[in-house]
């Protein structure tokens, strides 16, 4: 299966990405709590039940961090991404729970070229990140820098 | 050992709490990277050297995730923490790399008693993730949901 590379000319403003899903799953939200985030409600089913979440549910970062990899597979090529200088309006809208399905819709806001390094560009991108019943978990604004198609074929 | 809870009352504007540290190791950043962000700056040493950013780096989301786990165990504790909406202005600096030693620092900016749930309130904060040289690696604001120290004692 040959993916899709987006380079920094395919991302104009208006542009929307749909991709996923991801899978989530108990010992998924345990392994990741205990690692980076072991509060009681990220651990510890028993005790997330009578929490404000009412039942165990996935550290915040570990849903970025499934989204991360949606993007990764679908979305950020090797040969174009670039990294991030960082990310705004990071909002956990609803708890993510063992069995939820998560899926990412992109849409690109704004594109700048690099005037210091011309093979490049930065991009204004907000990311919903939606769970199999249509319910926004979690959502951002974020910077991505990708090379330019012109600058990997000169 | 004893540690310390910090109820809403204690995180009045102004108020500035320091703690860490999180060794990084080439090991956990290639984990978290297979796992979650497999870009070949975070999976690949040898591809890595000729990135960017000149070697094997942790994901912005692993080093994000490491500043969690310094707040749950020296900030965060379980009577009086209630998990977080969202974060603003997160920011990647620099690049972490293996060998690097991360520590925090937190600003309270505001503090808000919640007028629908009067047991706790929000807190505006600044947390700054240093190096053991002193750079900044992430910077963050976000918000907090605190159990007020009243209402556990009620």
């Amino acid at each position: 299966m040959t993916r899709r590379v987006y380079w920094f000319e395919d991302l104009t403003p208006g542009t929307v990405l749909e991709f996923g899903h991801y899978d989530v799953t108990a010992e998924g939200i345990i392994d990741f709590g205990r690692q980076f985030d072991p509060q009681p409600f990220h651990v510890d089913p028993e005790v997330a039940r009578s929490s404000l979440f009412g039942g165990l549910c996935a550290s915040g970062w570990h849903t970025a961090s499934m989204m991360m990899k949606l993007w990764v597979e679908n979305y950020l090529a090797p040969e174009s991404s670039l990294g991030s200088p960082g990310v705004d309006e990071l909002r956990w809208h609803r708890p993510v729970f063992p069995g939820d399905r998560l899926s990412c819709r992109i849409t690109i806001l704004e594109s700048t070229p690099s005037r210091s390094r011309p093979f490049m560009g930065s991009v204004r991108q907000k990311c919903e990140v939606y769970k199999q019943n249509g319910e926004l978990a979690m959502s951002l604004v974020g910077i991505g820098l990708f090379r330019k198609r012109d600058a990997a074929t000169a």
